[in-house]
């Protein structure tokens, strides 16, 4: 199939590879040229616009950091959307709000082309293995038709409802990662204080029945104190700045992770924005 | 051993249960005395003051609910520590702070009486099979001395450092578990907000990276709205209340703790204090 | 000089009222008519959409509740602007965000009309004498011509810089009331618990140097539990949750004023969004 | 009369002097002696423990900083309590908590000394010129008995009820004045963000309706960004803990004064403990 692919961040250049490998013709940009190298090298044409990365393909993949970039990539000049074929499909995999992926699909429809969500969850490591958790929102024909493309890149497929329900339940996780991530930095902070090593806290705390399991995959990190980004801190801020937004649309009281979102606004307030979210850790270290 | 224990809650019943089973000749105290009949059937004697529980036994346990209960029956009238013999041991198991635990073994210490901090982690059913953690504060000398007796009601044995160093875990622990339970119950008010049921959001997140494992075990709660008590609202908010307290005397921002320690108030407020405390879960649900 | 004038709420309507006594010739415009009858009466020229009262006038207000709102009535179907003769002049005195009025002064700048943000500070009493203060955004040239109009209306115009930052200073101003108001709402409820009654309480922090002198004004409502809207709850919230989003985009910190915000969330959700938004402070109190 | 004062803070010493002024015979004590060296030249008798300061004298003041501060004065090594005469009167305008005013009442009661808690609300200047506010609560024999001594350092006496509400009413002014400063700041911080100068900021917010009176004192501070002390920021810190701690007591959810407690906290985990209060304006700054 002919593919277009959006967006070659971390975590879009392992996908795309996924597409090439599993056979698709695959027409890829990026805004940084050099990063569409190593799929270039891997067979995918590399062009100049997000719109000759969507001519002639019957399925575009993005994969991009903000509703902003969407907006930019799709709409802006030279952007996609116009240069789709009717009757195509566009699959958004950036991490969004819901009210967000609803737009688009309501500017998508305006020109005849399908949309769906389908953000991810994953590490890098699984999005090198092909091995993602997709959650999709939009028509169960349209999923049909994109699920053999979506299985090269990931291992399960969850259909969440309409357009806008894969948006919805990626910024929900992606709100409680980043919760989690704030409170057991203050819990470290307040053990360090207490006496307790950082590697004695992450031994009784990770693991076990009150921390998130994903943090076993940050130990290093905490650890060292080096937090090469995995998931850069300004994106989870981005994530939990819409989680919020969408809360006050909804009318929902939020307070812990309002105030989580704070602490990791104060973290990039401090220099930390380009770490990896985890380096949320440091804000209170710093200060003792 | 003549063991004296001291606290038959919901939890304390299931550990000295494990003791007699051990073999051990057990007197019993309980502020409301039909708690001690079911051990008394299996042969514990039931005594009507603290005092009389800690005459002649060489080790006593106390498992109650908040400082101040720990200094009535130890300080107050009847109280039983000026009633243990010198040189025996006195192990607190109740979750209290560093610096409440400190102040006991000093008084304590007057008396010629050891002290231990002991706190568990663990649901009752783990309690019932005498699989619980210890976190243990004090000397190893005296942890060795106690480690039989634990044995019978615990699985793991964590020896953390001097006396305090074990309320301190259990506080740090029991704070996580708070934050946790908070930050999921706003997401699934958002989620339920934005059309996902409640049982596709424990689906999609319980046991997954970002969950705490523990919430698997309060599903069958969250999907029925009925918050049996196991661990009552109104301790899960002294707990946090005691780790902000804690913060304070060390100096450590906690803004996220903190939160969720009022996400707690507004919920026992509210009339939840004596459920579980993952019916903080409705604080937001009754509001739609 | 020819008037125009959108948005006949609580405080729109007393404006237009100084305008029309200051002699000039006003078209006024509301979405619900009924409201736009005093001013009939007075002898305005009510009309019947946001496009007719915009043709002919040379300079035209509105006072709206949202940004959405605005957007509406200038760009929906039948809007004002479009109506607008070249070279008018376009004063917006509803409560936004600066980015929304940057964004509205390009739109307007498209149809070379002129545009300046407006907003003023003021109770209904204020309003109703033409005492308000006009915090304006905009050309200085601009500010000059409409000068005499606004002084019809208001006592005290600050030209606070180009457009935008009337708005921003405005933004400034509303969050400082909500978080007030929050924040005294807790020191009402915890005061009461202590047993002191409301009145002394009032008689004591009121009017002192440690309360907003705004407060003076809300002793009423506060006193008898009425809340007849003066400025809605559901306004301030939404003020609060535009001074957090602005907040996020400048990369801002700002703890307290979000924790008052989810005061106010609350506060909506437990149905006190069309009280006055003094009624915050029966948050707590419902809940003893 | 033969009267004793313990703590020469800032505000203290001025307290004593304006006793000193009235005719009085004044002993003083001060944990740091050279504090003492200004009303020993004026004609008070210095000592050097805290029983002396309580030996023959009818009534004793102390001013200090913190609970634990008057513990230790009152009730530790040479105290003051045991030295009082029997029926002498012990007034204790530190700011504390009304449980503590209550502890400190029954401690005086068993040996037969009469209590009242007076703090006092005021400048510097203020207090110098002997025009404070006293807030007190006991009984109103005993507050009659101490007016003509309290009226030589205050302008208004207000009579709060029982033991322990003149420090309930002390506690929530100063959390509302911890809680106005704390959202005032970040009011700064976004507002400077946006562009506006702080000296602008300044004029168009402090002596309106939404800003607390008590800001006009610290405008220099704000604008020099130099936070010689005039009430500490630590000393803040521990009024909001303190009332914080009092709330959950009462069982009152907080949740905004929590989030400005935490604000202090950092701050003071940022060095600024020392400094006046308002530094907690740079919290902000500094990150950007």
């Amino acid at each position: 199939m002919n593919v277009g692919f959006v967006g070659l961040g971390i975590m879009g250049v392992r996908m795309a590879g996924n597409l090439l490998r599993g056979g698709h013709s695959l027409v890829v940009f990026n805004r940084t040229p050099e990063k569409s190298r190593p799929l270039e090298t891997a067979g995918a044409r590399a062009v100049r616009t997000p719109a000759e990365a969507a001519r002639g393909v019957s399925l575009l993949f993005t994969m991009l950091s903000t509703p902003d970039a969407v907006t930019s990539m799709a709409l802006g000049k030279d952007g996609f959307l116009g240069a789709l074929t009717r009757g195509s499909l566009w699959i958004d995999c950036s991490s969004v709000d819901p009210s967000f992926s609803r737009h688009m699909a309501l500017e998508a429809s305006r020109l005849a082309v399908r949309f769906m969500d389908a953000p991810v969850t994953g590490s890098l490591a699984v999005a090198e293995k092909g091995e993602l958790t997709f959650l999709a929102g939009g028509d169960a024909a349209d999923l049909k038709e994109a699920r053999p493309l979506l299985q090269l890149m990931g291992k399960t497929i969850r259909h969440l409802g309409p357009v806008g329900m894969g948006s919805a339940m990626k910024m929900i996780i992606n709100m409680q990662l980043g919760a989690l991530m704030a409170a057991f930095s203050e819990a470290l902070a307040l053990g360090e204080s207490l006496g307790f090593s950082r590697t004695i806290l992450l031994d009784t705390l990770v693991g076990g029945p009150v921390a998130g399991p994903f943090l076993a995959g940050k130990r290093t990190k905490l650890e060292t104190h080096a937090y090469e980004p995995e998931f850069p801190l300004r994106w989870q801020q981005k994530d939990l700045h819409l989680a919020c937004t969408t809360a006050w649309e909804q009318g929902v009281p939020m307070p812990v992770i309002n105030a989580a979102k704070e602490a990791f606004m104060a973290a990039a307030a401090d220099g930390m924005a380009d770490l990896d979210f985890s380096a949320v850790a440091e804000l209170h270290v710093r200060k003792h």
